[in-house]
């Protein structure tokens, strides 16, 4: 069943499909109807191994449903359920009439359709968070690693409150992404491995497989050991919420320092700062009225997609709640995760492209730390002359950038002409003096950390 | 470019399009990447009447533009796109394309991209809600309505906590959907009456418009006459978020009536319950390990809608701000805004599909409220006690009801033999007496206000 | 019982209410438990009145009830609710202790406790709203109005995507805050004059009072007319959520809109902007480390309140679903919406002082201006081409400004030195001559139009 | 300061303090103004040392600033904050005057107000997770392994979509919770042990102590030492969002576990099922008026303080995005962290004391599975028949649940009549009729896996 993509509803299908062909369909390989239905089949299939490994199955049912199950089409499922109504059934039915009449009871054997949904999901999602969106993130991490190092030294003004605060490296400034990321990529690595699928019944409690297995927590194991994924430790129905929901939340997480750097190239590229700049294209549009304007739409686009995928996570929160063995009320929401999963490696792989090609305007950071460099010196004037025991020398300083503002000379030199300072003054160093007279080199441990923090996660992360 | 519906991420694209073609096709119409454009495209249409109509521009550039607009392929401006990566400039320069040079200047003459955007939205969000989702929610009130006035006399006992209380009937209590899901109509509706174009520029200001015509508010006015919507008092570059969020804001508010209404119908289908039940087709399977089940898996359904489409009401909220004269960090989250509107209409549709051929078992309701009667009592004793006089009837009523449990005797023969009540209970009426023998009789002004509820709206909203 | 404030855990009873002790006050007359407490005692009053004037209970009860709800203290009631382990219940016991014995059946005679919650609350929030948060919005508005009409002529850039547009001013940007402002207001007051009480019983129909009044629902009005409140047209045990729902999300809407200007006050603080300024008194501290730091702290206390608040809006959605007649599951929750409405005044209070000693410096904002002056004129230039019959005047502007940005050189300069539009520019008026020369003049309507709004909400509001 | 508790406006500090007050009191000791200061008083006591320790400071200075940082009182520290509107200034100054001068220049040296305000968090929310959240959460784990086990064998019907599946046991019901609370511990556990501080300074580049210190990171490791807690590895002005982030996810997802319990018991207690009971003190009052009710409030408030707390997530992911160094606008939202803390320990608390003392209703457990006994056999026919080789078992039950439907005969009976199922029973084994012909003997795992989730949590979290 074909259809024009631009009728789909979802931008997800249509605008932000188009937008990158390539990506969309392998996403589309994990979370589409079509990936779903398929590993279903490939659960139906593990279960069917299991059967006969337990000695419950003769051995030809598992070959047998593995063969069928892998021959499954998705549009003979939809089909079948439009007389079911119940999709694990249809897909039951499709396997087993391409099986031979003896080998159609071991189909499904002892499972409830939530054992076949959730092992599914709990693979699908597994893999798809290491073939589809681990890879994207690692991209974005190594080309950051990549700016950082080559602007470790990179001169900018720190910023807080969006004033001028003192000042750091771009790089270093980079640096705090290689390492919020970084941590997030292990932690969705963690979640994703620590999905959960069960081989438990209909009411959790094995009471099918009891009947007719010895062990039914070995014949559960086994299940999970050929999809490679870890069984529930106490399933009702269904497995727990919590699992998915720590996928989901590492997720957001990620999604959020994603849109904070997003947030801050905005800034960056304001008219008044202009420290980076968004390629731009010579043919390409600013604006359908303004033609000098140069916007820094795919940032924007990020911060966008943040705000559109950010409060999903409270559907998979409101899941957590299924009375008594399940009710169905998380089945539609958790078809939803399918959106909220792409709508994450869309926002990684927009920043990647874009960040790639960033223009870094050295020369416009160092002329924005020059602005306030007489004023920024406050601080380490503050430290010096307390270090050399002034006994209220923030105080001392305070009033000094008072009278530095009304009068518009420099801080520095201002403090010279005090006399009460002047013992203070007297004892600093050559090297501490330099600070003084240029705070360009008042960047403390930027550099350093930047090489230390890069370092690390070129190794953690296996970064070429 | 056409693609396997299967393939698809967003399950509205997939599962729930298949699942009623027909109303996914009648959404498609206005929510689809294809609707915007020709939404877009019938802006510009306007703003070129309107331009002629002020003098502006000449008449055969209204007439031109017009023909020019309708003629508009989606797949062309998409095409376009990918040269300017500016959807509205890929719009005009697919228009102008498709006139004589000398009208090319008058296309999208003083707009800026969000004067289309805004006012198409504003346009393609009314008329979605007056001929898609409204329909669907009179005739699910219709539904009810129906339902209410046929079951208006059918006892029921009243749930407080999940636990017995006083009698109701079971037409009043869907006469409460009934006012509730009215109100809603018509607060939806004054919202979608209520969304606000804009001709305003660039910064809202009218600067380009200011340069050309005498008075560029009435320019304004008459684009939005032209478009039967009405302008945003103050725009920026964008109309202010708050005319959208109160149209979203109805829509989840209507859906969250409609959860609670399916979660009751969940519970009254519960086993021990079993005062109500969907219908089930004699080939539908309920489990696919449990051949017995009969679950209420529609209602389940719509409260996971709610689930999955309430949070999304966060996005909305977050995209009030938008730095200055706007930031694009809504463009995004806004397109995703059909998400929301289709979800809302799938609920109501669903909602009335099953409460349609709803099972209501009139029998089941009676035998609940008599396995209490002897306990609801309480509350009209105690009433009647207190309304002759008693000083401290809920107190002696209350110890009586603990007697009633320890003894299993009815409260009421119970307070007969009481002979600190005995002169109270002398002066009950024989209407009074009935109640206290019969609390089936109990159900207060139940039937009359079902009857006022419904005809209200059967009146308000035309139901016929 | 007192305690120590800086014990208290909620920064709404300790940080955020010694800092402005008299508001705090006054929120605290209308949002504590002491104030609730007051109400529900009103209700039993207006109860008591209304029983004596449809002839039930004895002119004596509506005077001693009166007069024992008026004299009732919190601490008697939370003693009672010590022993009952209900909270009306309690209130009852306590009123009937202070009236004479034949008039006690009359207390809360006919009603549940959820008749005098609801109508308790609908009449506390909507006496909150008038008497507290509505003048503390309409104060600030009043200051954006003066500010408006101050700066209605001052040049300021427009800012879309963080870049320089085209001009406007700063009054008429402040106008688009009285706009967007006062529509919140008058629909926050429709909200809460819109908000329901009932007295219809345990279950809504009406049971009890049925049993002893002749038209239940004429009673319940006389209730409602007593406290100057409406009716819920249909209840069940409890009004329907969505009124209060209501009056919560244009709180919550209004909050944003708050947000939203906070955020660009912030913005325009930038080191790099300084088109405005916190006051910041002369024994104040920026920073504990950085003597020279003056932060928008104010500003960025807003957003935070923004980020605090928001989200609770959920729980009001989430409260739409209560099971049948009512769960209990809104009560614990209902009883935070006094922190929601707190923080919204907190945020109107926060933003008037702050806004009300705001520097405005025009001198920065006329040379922000001027360093983009020479791209702004992209846009008339355009639009004046096309006016004269260009037949593709964005391209060719687009074009201009790439040279310009290449060379440095004026976008006019550079237009007068292209053959191909010498015709067009031969046609320009001198007033058009006059924008693309001094594009300080490219203002369009926003002085006009900020007079237009300040006047209307001058009128709409009675702001002196 | 002393105020009424009754007047404060937050539920937490006047209902929900007064109703458990020894609890309060012992949230007060960590979340309360007076908390944060105390604690914020013991890193600048920290940094003392650690400067000393490097060999900084003077010893002196570190033995006078400790002491000095041990006698703040919060109301000193309040009182000069009205002075110099900055609450870190403030203690400073508090503590420079408590100090000989000469020690003065060495209180707060080098940090910014970040350093202590962070890591104050960090050891805060770190003691109180220990000392105050996971013992009340054990207690409540505790509860219910006790109860499992007791339990254990305790038949109860299995229930999907609030339909009866197949039986279950009630301990095994319970174990559930015990395995997922268990793991909600030691996540939790985990993510208050992860939580960073940091002392690196107004921008995180050590600037300030790199003029003054050899190795500024060992600086900032010493005192982190000091105090018990880790160092951010990167932090801007502020430690990274990520790491509170976690700690408060897993309060929610916590909660929402509580909440899903909740649920469970409150809909146990519907009067047509009664398989449990709240404990019900002989004074206590249900209903105002409804003598007879004794409804499930606790568990129905445990839910409603989900609703109420859960959304607050949203602000701390919210947070997640600070400006370039910081924005301060995560300042007053990290504040009402303590409100959400407090909310998560109420549920746990409310829960374990009404959980402790529930009513367990075997005989109503055993009635209600009676009731379905006949249909439920379904699923271990089903079962029986395909391991005996039928090849469609599934849908020949099922059409076998649909005759006894109708005609009220039991399934098994009606399994028995028909001829082609004959050759499949007959291969039937002694043990396997046991299970059809008692299906309260079909519970599969639910005796054994109770005992192996309890022994796993007692001896891993050593409950006693």
């Amino acid at each position: 069943m074909e259809r024009e993509i631009f009728a789909n509803i979802s931008p997800l299908d249509h605008r932000y499909s188009v937008g990158n062909e390539e990506l969309w369909q392998r996403m589309s390989d994990y979370l589409s109807e079509e990936a779903a239905i398929r590993y279903l089949a490939k659960v139906e299939a593990a279960l069917a191994k299991a059967l006969a490994a337990q000695g419950v199955a003769p051995e030809e049912a598992a070959e047998e449903i593995s063969r069928a199950a892998g021959e499954v089409r998705p549009e003979e499922v939809i089909a079948e359920e439009a007389k079911t109504r119940h999709n694990i059934r249809a897909l039951v039915n499709v396997i087993q009439a391409k099986v031979s009449p003896q080998v159609r009871p071991w189909v499904h054997f002892t499972a409830t359709s939530a054992d076949i949904i959730d092992s599914a999901n709990a693979l699908r999602y597994k893999e798809f968070t290491r073939d589809v969106l681990l890879p994207q993130l690692k991209e974005l991490i190594g080309t950051l690693v990549e700016m950082a190092q080559r602007e470790k030294d990179t001169l900018q003004v720190g910023r807080t409150h969006g004033q001028h605060a003192v000042p750091i490296t771009f790089g270093y400034y980079l640096a705090g992404y290689v390492q919020r990321l970084g941590t997030s990529y292990q932690r969705i690595q963690e979640a994703a491995e620590n999905l959960r699928g069960k081989m438990a019944g209909a009411v959790g409690a094995y009471n099918a497989s009891s009947l007719v297995v010895e062990d039914p927590l070995a014949l559960e194991e086994q299940v999970m050991a050929e999809l490679g994924i870890k069984a529930s430790p106490f399933a009702t129905q269904v497995v727990e919420a919590e699992y998915m929901l720590a996928l989901m939340h590492e997720y957001v997480t990620c999604l959020g320092i994603l849109a904070n750097f997003a947030d801050d190239m905005r800034h960056l590229q304001r008219t008044e700062i202009g420290e980076v700049g968004e390629y731009f294209a010579p043919e390409q549009v600013g604006s359908s009225t303004m033609p000098h304007k140069r916007n820094p739409w795919n940032y924007e686009h990020v911060k966008s997609l943040w705000k559109t995928f950010l409060p999903r996570i409270m559907t998979v929160y409101m899941d957590q709640i299924s009375e008594h063995q399940r009710d169905l009320s998380n089945s539609a929401s958790s078809r939803f995760l399918a959106e909220l999963a792409a709508g994450c490696v869309l926002a990684m792989n927009r920043l990647n492209q874009v960040t790639k090609k960033l223009r870094v305007d050295a020369e416009a950071m160092r002329r924005n730390f020059a602005a306030s460099a007489r004023m920024i010196v406050a601080e380490p004037l503050y430290i010096l002359l307390a270090s050399k025991g002034h006994p209220d020398a923030h105080e001392a300083v305070r009033v000094l950038t008072l009278e530095a503002e009304k009068t518009g000379r420099p801080v520095v030199e201002l403090a010279k002409s005090k006399a009460e300072l002047e013992p203070y003054l007297a004892q600093l160093t050559t090297e501490q003096w330099k600070v003084l007279e240029d705070p360009a080199a008042y960047t403390g441990q930027a550099a350093r950390k930047t090489e230390l923090i890069c370092n690390h996660w070129i190794s953690q992360l296996n970064i070429s």
